[in-house]
């Protein structure tokens, strides 16, 4: 509760963007609570933050538990803050008990996992995974054209040392399901096995600034005409691609903006989803041509780009396992599924094995100001954590 | 050119928003070029601004050239900034030459035609021919929530008189044509007789925010799949009303704006036009029935409010006959036309005789930076109308 006051907004979510004063006070706090359960804290060069609870062999790998402290513009209290609050317990659980792991411990706290304010999702742990240099990610710019170095060097985040990799045993990450599918069949656990390939594309439509009122219909360059003959077509294609497959038009932006004005330069972004590659490589080519050809048919100049892509992971078989058996010794009611969204724990399982419990949220409601879970699916996962955590940080 | 210099853009346009800095101090431009030429200046309680030359007879109805100066975010040096320039020509010319008119003459600068900042388009004529309440006009605000009354304050306007309207004999207004056709017709003059119907719809569709990789495409409430369907419906309702109808979409916009974020919200506009009053009507109920067919199709609440409306107008007899005997007697190539746009002009046709004089503009172009036109259009409509107001300004 005292994290989600940080950036918290009016209809009950949380408002706070990666590296504004809100996300960097949220970091200071929960930098605090980890100094009082007795762990050291640390913040790589990207804006990483490391708690670490010492092993019976400190030399040893670590087992980390990892998500993100930033949210949505108007994101929920759950996305990302339950995965890092969930490691915090895990070591306060081992603390009460006094029982200390073979394996050092690590909650980890990727920097910028939305990718909402700089444009670039999981960027944090991405860097870590050396996935994105981290020159690239430090000139990353917010819209009003404020980098990221600079807002690391204003939290007083010291970046000019490389990103040191740690050795990691394991690498695990309970989040909200941000989906329907755990509610819909009254599951209290997800073990989630892998991650569906994604990528998002920018697209442009460049018209011609005309009177809304003279310029007869034929002789205008209007993007939003173009826009109407590339709009139902997308669909169409998702459609085509079967029930997993995911295509969302977040933004839509007219330039000047003014209603008696026809549209100069309209940008919009496609984000395209699908757990299987074939058919994801199929919709991300057809999503292509029907930009290509929607500008055509208008005789408008324009482009769809590709500015991120995240392509699908299978997780570890023996993190997986670890889970499995977890769940399995405290008995709660679960399935396996695929992550339809991306999570740092894509970046972490390229080196480090790596893999993920979901909990459900409540009508499948995520990045949004309602998004909510119940005490008992949170502390489930928690203690499914718990397990796995302490079970991974065994000598083998 | 000292008036295109207040707001210039980088492409060679204006931005000079109605009681913007900018624009008050193009308003204190003209006002000293106006008390120059030996006319009075005074400024109602909503701004508009009217320079008088005297007439011989001083109490006869004055013989009035109005237009505007402010401008669209991305506008050009010649929409209203013509009229009002070639309003204060015709007083030069005429002192030049010595002659008093038996009528006074007076150049109308109105405010807020362009309806860009304060959403109620052609604003200050609308409330000098009493088609728009003071107080209403006073309460507008613009998307800072800054209101006309502030604004006008701020310019040193005193706002608690009522509008006093001046009994008028004509008033003519000349401005470039922002359409083709002109050009396309080679003729130097377009004699105006009336101007089409035209309103704005706002339109509103809400959906709900979720995470763009988990939710199943059919699970989504997602404004823009309904805008995929109302789109090429809308364009297709303008096609079927023939050559003479107009649709644009000037505005379209995403909230929360988040790639990877389902839209909760869209928000649109539709602004439609024909000359033919039937045909309109039927274009509006159309566009009406197709966005609640939309919402109702994809099970989403939302609406499309008519906000703003200007009926279409004929313009009078001897006004237009004025113009047309001043075109005759020069011999510039002319023809006549319907106005796509609306004009101040439409305002002061209901209280005033009224017509209006329209030049050729550059590939139709308006509301655009590239707006232009050439030295011998903008003069040869200076000298219509300097004919025509001293033909009106005549004792009958």
């Amino acid at each position: 509760m005292d994290m989600s006051a940080i950036g918290a907004t009016a209809h009950g979510g949380c408002n706070r963007q990666a590296l504004t004063d809100l996300d960097i006070e949220g970091r200071r706090l929960l930098s605090q609570w980890g100094r009082a359960a007795g762990c050291s804290v640390r913040v790589d060069a990207i804006g990483n933050l490391f708690i670490r609870r010492t092993g019976r062999d400190d030399t040893l790998p670590v087992v980390l538990a990892g998500s993100h402290l930033d949210t949505q513009p108007t994101g929920g209290r759950y996305d990302g803050v339950y995965g890092v609050l969930a490691g915090l317990e895990v070591i306060e659980a081992l603390n009460d008990q006094e029982l200390i792991t073979e394996h050092p411990l690590e909650v980890a706290v990727w920097c910028n996992e939305e990718g909402c304010r700089f444009p670039f999702a999981m960027m944090g742990s991405a860097v870590w995974a050396s996935r994105l240099p981290l020159a690239e990610a430090h000139a990353l710019k917010d819209r009003n054209g404020i980098s990221v170095l600079a807002e690391l060097a204003r939290a007083g985040i010291e970046t000019r040392v490389p990103v040191h990799r740690q050795a990691v045993k394991a690498a695990l990450e309970v989040h909200i399901e941000q989906g329907p599918v755990l509610e819909q069949r009254a599951k209290t656990i997800g073990v989630v096995t892998g991650v569906q390939h994604m990528c998002r594309y920018e697209a442009l439509i460049e018209g011609q600034e005309v009177h809304a009122g003279p310029t007869p219909m034929h002789q205008r360059r209007d993007p939003v005409r173009a826009l109407a003959g590339i709009l139902p077509l997308l669909y169409q294609a998702a459609t085509r691609h079967g029930p997993d497959a995911r295509l969302t038009i977040g933004i839509i932006e007219t330039q000047p903006g003014s209603a008696n004005t026809v549209v100069g330069r309209l940008r919009f972004t496609i984000d395209l989803r699908h757990p299987d590659a074939e058919q994801y490589r199929s919709l991300c080519m057809e999503a292509e041509r029907i930009v290509a050809d929607g500008l055509a048919a208008e005789s408008l100049t324009g482009r769809a780009h590709r500015v991120w892509e995240a392509p699908g992971v299978r997780f570890d078989p023996s993190c997986v396992g670890a889970i499995r058996t977890a769940v399995a010794a405290l008995g709660y009611p679960a399935i396996e599924l695929v992550s339809g969204a991306g999570h740092d724990s894509c970046n972490t399982s390229y080196v480090a094995p790596t893999a993920m419990i979901f909990v459900p949220c409540a009508g499948g409601l995520s990045h949004n100001e309602a998004e909510s879970a119940s005490p008992a699916d949170l502390e489930a996962g928690a203690n499914v954590l718990l397990q796995a955590m302490v079970a991974l940080a065994r000598r083998d």
